[in-house]
């Protein structure tokens, strides 16, 4: 094979093992690549029954006993919240919004604090206009949690990712604040 | 390098480039095509407290001061609806099931008719046996709405891609129809 | 072409059909080999307002005129459940656990007995440390029903596949238990 042939074949040959495909009989590759990596944040403020207007989430499911304003017992065990909170490029609730953070989170643990998300970031900016969607398992006490990027849509078609989570700010049981470090490594 | 030997690398090259798979470093491919592309209808009457006979989802969640029966003020933010609705070929609520639409969703905004779906439709048809799973953001006053295929099982087995939702006819808050075009993207 | 330049032809080509990608076109592949096998089972036990102590799960949306003690009557239909179960690598409430299997699932039918799964399993044993994502429909009286894995972390990172449940036993209302088995065919 003369060095002009192999070009082509190397070629392809890194295409092949490269790309964001599973090798078949499930060899790992370690040390993926991102193909597209965004951090933002989001902010969330649960309603209480006083904050109606600044509110940006609601209880609405909750365990026999426990009321919709004041999180349940037992590491808020059985509580499901719909959310609707802004998106930002930093950590500033009064940044301009770059989008609209919309799902649920339910906390499923008696022992400790640990939630479910589902949920989808709705972009709408300059830079971005498409949608993300994430599901996976919050325990909210690690530093940093990993969940998946599932599908997206728009700029996002069909990624395939995971998000890292952070507890970035708190304010007792009212407000939170996100930080999502989105790596995709399948994109279209 | 002789024409005999180009025709395998050429083909190799079409196999890995033009497949579903990301291309390494995350250049975006435009014009895919869909690998099966399926156009669905399916129907949802929520229960009201009188149309218990005719009914196919119930409100199961809703905010603080809400109830079961109605859907609530605010653009039914926080309201949380299961369903099993059939699933129709074309826009006739009684044309033929092909298949049950069940799964969730919840209106999630205080500011706008905004909702989000995670649901399955399960087919069972002379064409069709297997499940698709979509989850997704539905912002309803949109005329089209893209919500992701995130898995499949049976003729869909593994199966990812865009479903675009239309809302094809309402009637008050009890009906709704939703038009589903399903454009898959990888097929196995 | 000689034989010297035929053999990394044949391995990339290998590499392109055999991989877990989808064909250009929509062929299916038949007979698809996972890349990762695992078999476990969870447990599931209902808060039925006496059972506190050993519960795992909790009702925590209802229709109308149900409560969050009682499963609802017509097949339960409307109920929402919460759970955070032992994981187990074999049938046995009381092995010592691998894991937690935590999310929702609701039953989503008058007419028979069916759910809606959405849940992560969170590993953490020698063996395995990471998360797996799973959503689908669940038609419990089916002895086995196929629902999808969308994503996961840790030791399956990016993984999807498809997971076979069964119900491996049930005692009336308070207590079942699946048998999972998960089959990934997009290893990373």
């Amino acid at each position: 094979m003369s060095s002009k042939n192999i070009a082509p074949i190397i070629l392809v040959f890194f295409l092949c093992i490269s790309g964001s495909s599973a090798i078949p009989g499930g060899k790992k590759i370690k040390y993926h690549k991102p193909c597209k990596e965004l951090v933002l944040y989001f902010h969330d403020i649960v309603y209480n029954g006083k904050n109606a207007d600044n509110a940006t989430s609601a209880i609405v499911g909750a365990p026999e006993g426990a009321n919709l304003t004041i999180l349940a017992a037992h590491y808020h065990f059985g509580n499901m919240v719909v959310f609707d909170d802004p998106i930002t490029l930093d950590n500033n609730l009064h940044s301009p919004p770059v989008g609209r953070a919309q799902g649920l989170y339910f906390y499923d643990s008696k022992a400790e604090f640990t939630a479910w998300l589902a949920f989808s970031f709705v972009l709408n900016s300059t830079d971005h206009q498409g949608t993300i969607n994430f599901v996976g398992a919050d325990p909210l006490m690690h530093k940093t949690r990993d969940i998946s990027v599932v599908g997206g849509t728009g700029d996002f078609f069909m990624a395939r990712g995971i998000a890292t989570i952070m507890t970035d700010a708190f304010e007792g049981e009212v407000y939170f604040r996100l930080r999502v470090d989105i790596k995709l490594y399948e994109c279209w």
